[in-house]
């Protein structure tokens, strides 16, 4: 489902892959789009499986524990040969038109990873590691939103380049103090 | 096609919209996939008559061209009661894994707004009206990519703040002098 897609993934193909006797989904399932589901409340544990660990060690500062979210997140696109992304963001897209469950269990998911960064954030915020100005909620959207976006380009070119190139730009140019430094470095010229 | 999916989009479906007899569908095309690529030529053709003449106009400065762009194509967006998004993205997404030609054809799409944007880009770094040290085709895979995503995220929420969001951040933190201001505000004080 995540290279294939929800309707690109047919039942049949699912049991055979589960090596489970013909017949016996319906039994496990009401219908595919339960099991379409379980399948992103599954993906959903696995990435916070990944994540949570991450953004919870509060012995490591907080722009570097996102960081670090991000670039694992890249690591493991790479290992599966950039052909598969988020399972959360490529069934956004292709489904959100045509089942308001999957739509809704989607934004779901996707609300509960920019809480955790915006949470994050704030903790950054606090911290003076990122401008006072900026909104925090906002930012986490864009982090969330943008990073979709280069998983997507990602697998359209099959490159980690676009993951790269997303945590370049915002941990280069957006979560830092780099203006104020600069400023300093005027006041002291 | 841009609602459903490749895969959610029957030919029946197609020939029913398009009020044609049954069975002249493989007259004009000799495939579903063939299909596909000429509906993402078309897309793309409707794309650039959007964001060529805004991006050629030259009396307009370089930048305000760029978010005249995004906000053209937000308002498309919400007046699709942001259930459309971008069929270049949502194909991506869904066809990459399933067919070569497809994701080929997508890549190449994609590539052609990049670069139309990283010229706008270099214009704007030769007006100075962004840092020397942004580089114009990073930072336009970067716009696209972002664009992306926001759509995502605007689709699964039903809703046109994410792109709003994507214009501030980057036309109001990234593609401006702010910095540069700053240390002269600095300096002046």
């Amino acid at each position: 489902m995540l290279k294939n897609g929800f309707n690109g993934t047919g039942v049949e193909a699912i049991l055979k892959e589960a090596n489970v006797p013909k017949g016996s989904f319906y039994n496990h399932f009401p219908s595919k789009e339960e099991f379409g589901l379980a399948v992103i409340d599954q993906f959903r544990a696995d990435i916070h499986a990944v994540i949570g660990p991450i953004l919870a060690d509060r012995s490591v500062r907080p722009l570097t524990r996102l960081r670090k979210c991000f670039e694992t997140l890249t690591d493991r696109f790479e290992r599966n040969h950039c052909t598969r992304g988020c399972l959360i963001g490529n069934l956004a897209l292709e489904m959100s038109g045509q089942s308001e469950s999957i739509r809704h269990r989607l934004a779901e998911a996707l609300r509960q990873w920019i809480d955790a960064f915006a949470r994050t954030l704030t903790e950054a915020q606090q911290a003076k590691a990122i401008p006072a100005d900026l909104d925090p909620r906002r930012l986490a959207e864009s982090l969330v939103a943008s990073f979709e976006g280069a998983l997507l380009l990602g697998k359209v070119t099959k490159s980690p380049e676009p993951l790269t190139n997303f945590v370049t730009l915002f941990f280069g140019r957006i979560l830092t103090k780099k203006a104020k430094k600069r400023v300093q470095g005027s006041t002291r010229s």
